[in-house]
């Protein structure tokens, strides 16, 4: 298969570049009679749209969302659902100067090796824009999700080193950058400021986590549900690291300490993050991703261009500082749509 | 799909228990005119294979690697490649009195929860023992990138705490662990003998590099090249973190310091991990795993029966105390795999 | 996978309802460096656009394709190519009337059973104005095949019980119907508008050939080249049967008669219509599909309503009398995508 | 993907040459719970046994079915199932002096261009022996329909130009031709005798058909029930047709005459064999194939060599006269296997 697909039996296809006429995604398989509209679709939207803090990019892109097919009269009908957002701030002039130059960092030289060709327009198909269709269908895979009382949420644990000491779930909507540490929040703000006053970017942790997940799901033993978690969310292009429970810690526990004991009541620990031998085991899923410093920054860097020759670039379109926070509900969306997905493939298995 | 295969063009799919006849591997999409013999085979198994030393179980398995199909006068055809290893030192009764336990950490739970029926003996298919059929299928997969010069080697960096301070390639085959550092490979030594003691069990964490990639592999946007090597690697039992290049030090990073900057001569640093927007670029590969702790431990845990009643296990096999390094060439053999796969897939691509 | 998406490698996904936004595909894996613009879709587009004869719905759809991403200043990039076709002359309210009745012959009744819930202007997903997407899917196909000059082409042998006897390739554009026989064109042509006075409807054979096939094209033992062109032809709806080289004559033939003598100029006969075990010989390809009569039909025939309740239905709008030739783009479309297919396929097999 | 798989949530992927080791198949997402046993399979394998009758080769193959995984006292356990057949009869030697001859009719040709390299013992994997792995897969498939009572059989319809007139379907195990028109058979007798003699071989017509098969079935618009139907039985070497319902008939019949009426008691006739629209309606299912003239024939025919030298060949194996009735159990196992699939698939629609 090609690789603009992701799921096996709710199967989402994406299309689009960050310059060109739109773009959007194609759901394939999600249950009939789920109720959906635009606007459940639109709140999502709206939590990774630019222009919203002085974190994210001034680009002012509506980001409308059109159901084109799939729904009647409020509800899903069992065929795909079609969801476009068009591409109303496109500036594609600006990348006309750099457009002979590989930005460190992007997948410019590496889409040019690959395909002999590239739409260069903003990075085209590699920008970060195509994380747009990923939460529309994560919008209709929290749908699907909720149906059953799941609930699946992102928040930020880490920014430019600044770590989330407390962790309030409620304090997560009160500041912009959805961290659960209010007082971590403010030196995350600051930081942010300076950092982009010197023109550079920051990286950081996300934490998404998933209540209510009933015990089963996952397919061993290649699809299982960490192992699919990991590719849906690593495949986002700012990603690199994941880690399931306590993650890499688990590498200087000792057995005793790892395992979580299991009583009538459940498990007393939780350091499995919800998956045992890849199935969920009902209790929280709790997964971490790294996420890189954005690679377009103001400061000068060492490049080529296509003939060859050495150059330096600075980049200067309108960039965020960090992909944190608007990156949130684009691994929160992943992680619903492998949910959605091995909700589905655990009915056909019968039980 | 059911989730035992994996791979698009290159894949493979498992079957077996830990104590059923055999366990093996059905490869299809081997490409034709690959030289293939069972002595090839073989030389992988045994990087895996138990009883070697105090690290591991003492489960004899000569682990005997027959090659059923595809195979014609030492050359592969086009056609499956169906390798088949036996279970002869099975010994199922031993598990016959914790038939109805949940053991910590392992998947007796969630496997009775997802199908309502299991095999219990020796974990049945959730035994690492599956893990054979990976490695059989890494040797074919390792003989298709040799045959373009990729070459694809793992080592142990971090065993229950120990770090490896040094990284010396030629070390690495002088100690028991596949340690680049040898002082720290002493310390591991002794870490371990003082744990088995203690009937407990460490983790640690595994490098996988791959050297002579060709720029161009990997398919945007879902498949890319780290978001497969993310999703086989976690499909590894024991693994429960996975990173790329920097990894989740990225996330402590400047754009500035993380983004490698492009000469002439290529990269100048590789925190990328020679893989940028999914598509490698020509730089080695670099990953790491995360490995938990073998949780069939001596020490008495909690737990409950079938029946939901109250017990306590003290699991006394023929276990291993750590599942390094006979996980390493399991590591080894899935990054193989996704690396033969996007070769082919890149011929298809025509460039 | 849900059944929308279509072929392993250039692989197609459609979206729509007859009467919904607009109808459309995502093709993904098609090749970069590809010439493709709009008018090139139009081209197929307009064969098989409504509204052309009296053979024909007086439906007037501009039917215009628009791509919305995937190419870049005339070439395909190697991203999904996205084409959308909107629904311009949608008349819902016409089958408000018959929305809870169910048509006989179409797939009223089934969808309803299967989900529950049925989109019922039109037949929604289940009418015929979906293979408007396939049509635009084949028209990129045949981008790709023609580039390695392999052309597919589609008459029509029979209609309505009238045979071509003759096979004159330069007659087929000379006549409505695209038949190779100009006599038997006007015994169709009489027959049609003596159908359509009597409120009722006819069916056909279809006949498509394929020419420059390299040898080497179809993948054992289920992809076979035949199997894959059998399943896309029969995804039509209206096709009922489909058949290779002589077909079903093959089962009066001694395997005397049916093998075709090899020499050193190629095959004597071609009984197996270009293809053995599955896999392209290198002679055309010929395959042949029977459609069965258009099911809406005005006169008057039994059914029941969504309670149950016995009716009589005739459905007055404005549909075609056969779906020859409109279907004969589709079939010619079905069998480019999947050459289109196996020739990526191939190419990953590396010869 | 590879050819070698088959089917989305319950599928097989089969291995195994004519003349080596083994053949064999794994069924991955065989549902848990399902009672299932060697006799249970070997049962379907003495139906396509060689060695029965005058029609068939006089290879003696005990085709011993081994389960050699997924099933665990009796019952599956929800993991992959092995069954593994010995060839015990291999005689390569007797092909050895053709081993550089293509047979017409026959894959060598197509393998021999497509990988550069075959197995010609006995044509490899393009031997009809490969059939006995999808017979065994068959077997499996059966046991889970019948869990849900439904049931598929297969008969002859045609063979050698002679009809079934009458359709008896208490006859067809009365005769060695599984056919439903005795007077038939003893026809088909006199036949088969007379074209042994003359060294040639003939062909025929099977139909398959399913009862109890429930309303919903068959996923749109691509993994229609007759597209999966179509491409499963076009897949098997022998067969170059495939028509559902009256088939190739509808293409003279007036849509008056083809559509099936409904009334409160279901469709009035059977037209549509059971699919409307791709979805099973809850009528019979029925299915009909042309299989053509075994290619392995002792009358000389015309052939080239691997240098491409022009020669004669006469086949003188152990081969059968016409590749019905053994083929007919293939046939049923092909529909079960598909049929099997889709009760998967709808199960995960919901429903």
């Amino acid at each position: 298969m090609p690789g603009n697909s992701f799921g096996t039996l709710f199967r989402i296809t994406t299309w689009g570049e960050s310059h060109g006429e739109a773009v959007g995604v194609v759901i394939d398989g999600c249950p009939p009679e789920i109720p959906l509209n635009e606007s459940v679709i639109q709140d999502m939207l709206e939590r990774r749209r630019p222009g919203g803090s002085f974190v994210s990019s001034s680009r002012k892109e509506p980001d409308r969302a059109i159901i084109m097919s799939g729904v009647f009269k409020g509800m899903t009908t069992g065929t795909p659902v079609m969801i476009m957002i068009k591409n109303s701030d496109a500036r594609p002039e600006s990348y006309e100067k750099i457009s002979d130059l590989f930005r460190p960092g992007h997948g410019d030289i590496t889409y040019q090796a690959k395909y002999g060709i590239r739409d260069w327009r903003g990075g085209g198909r590699a920008s970060a824009r195509e994380t747009v269709s990923r939460v529309a269908a994560g919008a209709v895979a929290k749908a699907v999700l909720e149906h059953e009382k799941i609930y699946v949420s992102a928040c930020t644990v880490e920014l430019g080193g600044i770590k989330a000491v407390t962790h309030d779930p409620d304090a997560v909507s009160g500041n912009i950058f959805m961290c659960p540490d209010t007082k971590a929040a403010l030196k995350m703000e600051k930081l942010v400021k300076d950092v982009k006053k010197s023109g550079d970017s920051v990286g950081g942790i996300v934490e998404i986590t998933a209540n209510g997940v009933p015990v089963g799901l996952g397919e061993p033993v290649f699809d299982k549900l960490d192992a699919d978690i990991a590719k849906g969310l690593m495949s986002i292009g700012a990603v690199k690291g994941v880690e399931i429970g306590v993650g890499f810690k688990a590498a200087i526990l000792k057995g005793s300490e790892n395992n979580d004991p299991i009583t009538r009541r459940g498990f007393l620990t939780n350091n499995a993050g919800g998956i045992l031998a890849g199935i969920s085991n009902g209790d929280e899923i709790v997964v971490r991703v790294a996420v890189k410093p954005i690679p377009s920054i103001e400061k000068e860097q060492k490049t080529v261009d296509l003939s060859g020759k050495e150059r330096t670039i600075s980049v200067r379109g309108r960039h965020d500082v960090s992909a944190i926070p608007r990156i949130n509900v684009v691994c929160e969306s992943m992680v619903s749509i492998v949910l959605a997905d091995h909700l589905l493939r655990q009915r056909a298995v019968g039980r």
